[in-house]
């Protein structure tokens, strides 16, 4: 049955394009669809145009639904579109005309808007949630290796001393700015769009401060268009959240690529969490990390692909951000995966503790030399002429011990401060 | 000169080509160095390294800079490579040794990461008071056309009754989310990376908390490490919040580009600010929003230009970030640009009247009559069935008065509280 | 069971992240991978490393897994990592040692290099063909309608008269170009990987050419390395091909949603092949156009995705490429639906005979009016402003008789020469 | 002068808002806009709307304008908004009502589209050259360093024996492919557009086929709106020609990064062509490299940034257009400059000719060995295993002679062969 069917059967090919994968998407967004339609049923009851008895018949049926939801049982088959048309029809079956009230003063645009708001809310919750585990155990972490000392790098050139602690607490401190974004992706998803309809309103008197009240936003998207609008826009916002964690995430999966292998080897896991090779039995690949990395570089594409789809559209609905759903809700999963997998395989990561020893890394410790002379009283432009001097004539010895104390450096890495800060902003 | 002038000259292709745009575009990122240089020279004093003479010679000097930079006559010329070497050579050439120590406990690379991240606050700022001016234009509009009917479009369908009253408002109050990434933005910049030298810190005991109140920085990024990623990272969070504002903006384009069209005659420019053809005398092109549009949509590619630039780097610095900077600081232009233009424009904008006369905007009413019938009693499915059977067999007359009162509906426009909501978010 | 099993079990979170779709997807490579088999085995044996009677068993349990493909009941199990897998797995049960000689020789990376490269080149002529199809309707669609005058716009202003005949065939020979990058795709993929095993060879004398030939590529990709990178470049350049296709599905379908829109009213399809909605009984939705929009913009994302994963990797197999074959075989998927719905559209649509009627395109005829006064002497700026006078005066009256002889204009659509250039470029 | 000044002037705003760079970049169209016209005149007098006198004296005229071209003297001031304008102004200024009529049966759209086109096919004539000049120095490295053994990396895990020469053919070997993508896109740029006019063509009898053959086109692009549409695509397609190469490019540029790092050490340059430190004066840093990268990354990002401006657009000119002009020009500046250094630094590429001794690199053999048992008799599995168990026991020790004699393997590269085919393609 579809919604609009006026007599004529919808060609199928049409229906088969139309259609996509809405009733596999849609069964996550049914519990949401459910809530939406409580919040608008208490609303119309408000308004008279259902009765209290009409109401309370309502509500019991939408918790069986729920309740079906809950259970894994909920489904959507081949003859309905989505996840409005089957909740509706399972009101219309059980309470007839009734059930055929629900619609008043809705559309499906404005209820998939609800729906995909309050999963957007859910989502970021939880994604917070992962985020917060695995900066807690990047801490643990650093605050475990935090004397062992590895080559800092610049232009991938040996540069200068740094450690485990830096390397694992540096990754933790960038997790806040993601946060920051996740919580402004909230805030946006957090504002009610019901009531909307098609994006033009309607001529019923609807309360639409109840309904926000109910869903538990914190203000409702006034203006009926800007509501309509936030379709594609609270994907894209959204998937902004999602690039930047994600891009944190496929810069420590690069690390690790690069630090796991022979020529570098500071870290290495255990040979159950590797994977081998079909020709080269002494293989032991990255390859959850690889795929960390991937999966993060195809959740940074999201918003392009949004903005792709949806600009250069004038204003109202196309049916064009239907198709934003499928990679919208994947790369959701994707993130929790990611950022799942990334935690599980920190508990495991091993350490080598004696990597500066070699010989390579002599040169780590020119700037310290440079340094020394420095607070000695010379000038840094002239140490640095002098310690250059020394190295291009093979006289250069850095001695290895390093002695830092300023705020954030391998000496002082500041850990209970980035906690603090971390908490703050996790909070808001 | 080059800072690293070791005795050798460096290929002139070499140069040529790593030089890039380096030398116009840090002409803007000039009086940032110098601010860095200033605060950095009074830590150097309270730990020692200056003398309180020579951190005030420093300071007359970095002085005379930054008023050579107010008034528009610094210049970085051929043999510099880039603003830092021409801030240090001035200093060393009026002070002598005293203008070599400033480079003590600082690199190039936390010199540009301070340049940057106080650039990017102070140019957010600017951004969301231009922001705001559109906003403000928007809602007077709204106010000034609120009774005037437009035809609301789903599917690019004639659907429903809108207003421009609707039009102008939604446009304003989405402007409130892009407000939010800005926000999210901010607060990302506003975290002082001074101190973190080349991503690893250094030896000297520096006081990074003292440099961050001077620059009124609200916190530090304590980690080093985390201090050196932020370079293309907060590039591509400011880039996020800059296609945020521009996605409302290319969507506002659309639509007046489509309305201005014949076919539409919805709103029209005085013939100032719209252009010929040609080879079509009649023609009055928008190309003013047509190039709004094109612009915006070229900033919201600015984040994936980033992305494709940095990713699957691994951590620590990378010549690859230097290039970040051009289309970086373009984007920023090119996003006042269009805020300022889409504003100036808007102070001449004309709208039409008497729209939806037209009998092609019939069946615009046929929701109405579908509530009319389920005030009435109706069930909305039944109403509904029957309005279009009118429809299908030619009987429908619509009455053309609508009475929408709900909030954020064409009768309800809510201006107060959307004016709040911005306000309440714009001082965050 | 793993084709790396050596003893220890990897860990179930690792092996459900890494295998991902897989299996599903490899279902669409397993005859390539049989070919690719047949094709490896027969050369073993020339070089004598298989016996005859080993070749022979081979091919014939070989042979035996194609049926079950060509039958649909061949299944890659939850124990089976991937095609290959699952393809050796039966072999080494039926056929013991002999089973297991068959990955002599290569690996895992080139056996899925060549069915790739396989898939590829079978896909690509499926798109050239459902290409042809479309272009052939097209054609068709422009002889048939080559009378019907409509408004050409520029700047989506009324500009100049056009007509179906030039619509219609101005996209079909749009389609020539999009071949021209089908064509070097498949160029670019009719060469053999095979024999690069991991990307850099191996000691056996294995035959090359023997290969190639039994496989009918039209070349080899001689250096292993090179084979090795054409993993994900392949991807890639299929992909720019398919964005060369779809940017010209994507603008027909814009026009098609704005040329059924109410206010232009150029075309209709009839009501089952447009949806309606669940509040507006009179719409008539073009969501199937709206749709192949979308997937268009879709496939035009993905050689972004492509890049954004693959970029900045050195060279060598890395796990992210296998990320690509999801999108890529969706794309492919996506890219062929959508042919075949616009080839079905297109097989039903209506149009409007009497669009230029209307006094709003009155303005449409003055570059007419402008060419006759140049005709009859005039100089064509001199021409320009006479008309732009009466236009502005109100005093515009343009005769509608059009009258275009030169190649490609609407009075000589040129239809034979381009239906030739296509047949010239299709056979390539 | 605004070609459509109608008396009154255009807002200072909008001029400087639309006009953009186009002053600056039409400087590189200008001579292809000369040529253009030229062809344009000579078809004018042939149809009988110039007399010949007033065609020879255009002629001499616009000889005259190329020579300042030529020379360098041609400039297009304030006043006028671009080269079409400015061309126009020295006709009329010099012949008067002669060159009034150049513009006759022509439209800004058609000339630019021109112009655009001819150029395309000489910068991609330009970079097949520069192409070819890299192919040929990467060709001559792998014949010079073809005994040098490295070692070969699958998940940046060492992996199997390679070498110097099969590093450096293949990605000679590579180029043929983005040879095969240049071609495609010079195609695609070899039909005339002229004609087109506004993208409607017009009413004058003019001859196509006589202007085709006059500015050296393969053929016509026949209908008017297909030529139309060729603005953007054109761009696009080029955009996706060079994302080929650059990715080529990238990929190296990562690889040489990687390599001159000190914990592979492969390869360095000498230090004229590497830059240093402001801070640590050891450091030779490939920033040259690491710009490549970048460069070709932002080249890379060019297809999407055009396709994120032009999609969704209906048919038709619009302004947005415009704007893809700078980015496409600077992507082909861009190009060439890194096609030229990456050669250029290649010239002084020097290879470490003992890196695989080192005992990091002993598994490196480990193939080969399973490889001897294989052809000794032994199934490939059970060889592995052998291997496998001998590595990790500790037993393995491989023998490091490599004999790999298949095509394209490090003992047979296929120079001469590889040369052929890339010689077959550039000439196409």
């Amino acid at each position: 049955m579809k919604l609009w069917d006026k007599g004529y059967t919808v060609n199928n090919i049409v229906d088969k394009f139309t259609v996509g994968k809405d009733r596999v998407l849609d069964l996550q967004l049914a519990k949401y669809d459910v809530l939406g339609s409580k919040a608008h049923a208490k609303m119309l009851q408000k308004i008279e145009i259902l009765s209290e008895e009409e109401l309370k018949n309502l509500l019991i049926a939408l918790d069986e639904i729920e309740k079906t939801i809950d259970e894994g049982t909920f489904t959507i088959e081949e003859e309905f579109e989505d996840v409005h048309s089957k909740v509706e029809h399972i009101l219309v079956e059980k309470l007839g005309d009734t059930g055929k009230k629900i619609h008043t003063a809705r559309s499906r645009n404005d209820q998939v808007l609800v729906d995909l708001h309050l999963y957007a809310k859910d989502q970021i919750t939880e994604i917070k949630k992962l985020t917060q585990q695995l900066f807690n155990t990047l801490l643990e972490l650093a605050e475990k290796h935090k004397e062992i000392i590895i080559p800092g790098y610049t232009h991938l050139q040996v540069a200068m001393p740094s450690s485990f602690g830096l390397w694992f607490s540096g990754y933790a401190e960038s997790l806040i700015d993601d946060v920051i974004m996740l919580n402004a992706a909230y805030k946006i998803a957090d504002q009610n769009p019901l009531g909307s309809a098609a994006g033009y309103g309607s001529s019923f008197p609807i309360d639409r401060k109840m309904t926000t009240e109910l869903l538990g936003f914190n203000t409702l998207k006034y203006n009926v268009t800007a509501a309509q609008m936030s379709r594609g826009k609270l994907e894209k916002t959204v998937a902004f959240a999602l690039a930047s964690v994600s891009g944190t995430l496929a810069k420590f999966a690069s690390d690790v690529c690069l630090y796991i292998n022979q020529n570098f080897n500071f870290i290495s896991f255990p040979k159950e969490l590797t994977t081998g090779s079909s020709i080269m039995p002494h293989k032991k690949n990255p390859d959850v990390f690889e795929l960390i990395r991937a999966k993060s570089n195809k959740i940074q594409q999201l918003p392009s692909e949004i903005m792709m789809i949806t600009n250069n559209l004038p204003s109202g609905y196309h049916r064009d951000f239907q198709l934003l759903k499928e990679n919208f809700m994947e790369g959701i999963e994707l993130m929790k995966d990611n950022l799942e997998v990334t935690n599980f395989m920190l508990q495991h990561i091993e350490v080598n503790t004696s990597i500066v020893e070699d010989s390579k890394y002599d040169y780590l410790y020119s700037v310290e030399e440079v340094n020394k002379l420095v607070m000695n009283g010379s000038s840094f432009r002239d140490a640095y002429r002098e310690v250059g001097k020394q190295i291009m004539d093979g006289d250069f010895t850095g001695d290895r011990a390093v002695n830092h104390t300023h705020e954030g450096s391998l000496g002082n890495l500041c850990l209970e401060e980035i906690k603090t800060k971390f908490k703050n902003i996790i909070e808001m």
